[in-house]
């Protein structure tokens, strides 16, 4: 059987994803102390998607640059990645991470806070490997991005405890947690490769824009996705009471008896794993899940258009194939 | 009473340290989500020696710069130097930390972590507003003292497991853990301050230099400080099994029955209160404080030689000063 064209891309990010994977294995291998660059090097080598590496090398290559000169940046921005997902699960408590021991169960505390900093720092010396003469603005945007993804996360802290978030709200969380990283990994690709402003801005709207409907793609895998292919179990936001895209937008609409089964979702700080078919179809009555796949497609269509400054090239076509993509994922 | 030589250096740095510490207490105040930056802003404000900004402050000066073009890069040092505080005080389960109660004690332990990490991230943002030309440079000293800091830290959580750490190691520890951090201070504000390759290479030596003579001394201030004005008990290292130089060199002295006293030390992780008496005596007799002082006035010394080649000006004269000072510090 022949490839489709969706599939050539398919294969292309693959090929990426190994080339990604080995660098990242190779990176802190014989650094010493062996005690701090061990847990380093179990996060780095632990896969994930690698999605904000390759967006940035594809970001790089749209605007005339080349893969080879921004494989430093585009390390940088997945270390960077790692560090918080170190940091975030011990402030979530999370045993599992990739299907992996999470660093603060696997070692303790103290490794896993440490190895998350230096896996901050590494972020930022992997990064300087690849500026030149725009280098303040490159750092500058990383740094930007960093501030924006910690005042992400206690948003989203907050947002545990408190019962009166709002819509709005939950958007500026995911805009800074989630979004912001995506909008700086394709900047800095841009700026790397020496692209003009309209093309750093373009490709910083196609991140950003990307990154809300990925985030709000997250919350309906959810509810409607796949277990075996999604890989953790449906519902777990509602069972852990997350004031989702979803939930957020129920709330809006519901009237009476349903409003009082979302508030007490809010007010018990979760519900039981055989209330979730009850939610479900509570999201489903209130045509929640079809206001979050236009939402999605909003926003997809919102970074597909900020791409319409770019000249027509291959790396063009994959970030238009990698949106697509990204909207139709299961996991 | 008129003031002499060194009350007028001791003036200027106090005065110094208040013009800090307001600007500390004004950096974040205003910023949002409040349930973040609170918890940095009670760091920044809970006051501290200052002793890395200024370094930084003067170094420019000494090189020809002005304070006020240094200064956000003086608190970025500060910033950096109180997000490891913030991390080591959960490592180390510290309640108390500059008379103050430590942050995941007061919060919890994500804000602590969250706070630490933004700190991390707004030092950088901070040290940004003050590169010019030689921008890369610094970055780079910045992020290679942090990585070494984090080394640092990592060898200082592994010596307290391990029973068989040397001298030599010890050391490696206090550099990469205190001293570096003030070896970039010193070196960052000869840089900003455009100076000669050879004027920040000898601030650099005299930073590490008087790191290192700081560290032992701190190590001294544990067994000799007074009580009072030291602001913690006396022996708390011994009682806490801490390998300290005190502690290393008397075990490369001792013999048979000392030796065996030593030893317990390290195989009960630490000795009870009413011992500490005991090991000072051994310290005394195995001559381990006069040894201590000497190491502490070389490596002054060794800083005191480095800034030779520097031009005799008002900030030389403070930074001779500031390095005798802090030999005679009590806390």
């Amino acid at each position: 059987m022949s490839l489709n064209k969706k599939d050539k891309f398919l294969v292309k990010l693959e090929k990426e994803v190994i080339k990604l994977d080995k660098k990242f294995s190779k990176l802190l291998e014989k650094k010493k102390p062996v005690s701090l660059y061990e847990p380093c090097n179990y996060i780095l080598s632990s896969g994930g998607k690698r999605l904000r590496p390759y967006l940035l090398l594809v970001a790089a290559k749209s605007v005339g640059g080349e893969f080879k000169n921004a494989y430093n940046a585009a390390m940088a921005v997945e270390i960077l990645h790692n560090f918080t997902l170190v940091h975030d699960d011990i402030m979530d408590n999370a045993d599992k991470r990739r299907g992996r021991t999470t660093l603060h169960v696997r070692n303790d505390l103290s490794t896993a806070i440490l190895a998350g900093d230096t896996l901050f720092a590494v972020a930022y010396e992997s990064l300087l490997k690849d500026c030149n003469e725009n280098h303040k603005e490159v750092v500058s945007t990383f740094t930007d991005c960093i501030i924006k993804v910690c005042e992400g996360q206690s948003l989203d802290k907050e947002f545990e405890i408190r019962k009166d978030v709002n819509l709005s709200e939950y958007k500026t969380m995911i805009h800074d947690k989630t979004a912001a990283l995506l909008e700086a990994s394709c900047s800095i690709g841009a700026q790397i490769a020496n692209g003009t402003k309209e093309e750093v801005k373009a490709l910083s709207q196609f991140g950003k824009n990307l990154g809300l409907a990925f985030q709000i793609q997250d919350d309906l895998l959810d509810i409607m996705g796949n277990e075996e292919e999604f890989g953790k179990s449906v519902g777990i936001d509602l069972v852990d009471g997350k004031k989702t895209f979803l939930f957020l937008t129920a709330l809006e609409k519901a009237k009476d008896d349903d409003l009082e089964l979302l508030k007490k979702l809010v007010n018990n700080n979760g519900i039981k794993k055989n209330q979730i078919k009850k939610y479900k179809n509570l999201y489903i009555k209130l045509k929640i899940i079809e206001i979050a796949e236009k939402e999605i497609k909003n926003y997809t269509n919102k970074a597909l258009n900020s791409l319409n400054i770019l000249k027509d090239s291959e790396a063009k076509n994959t970030l238009i194939w990698l949106a697509n993509f990204l909207i139709k994922r299961s996991k």
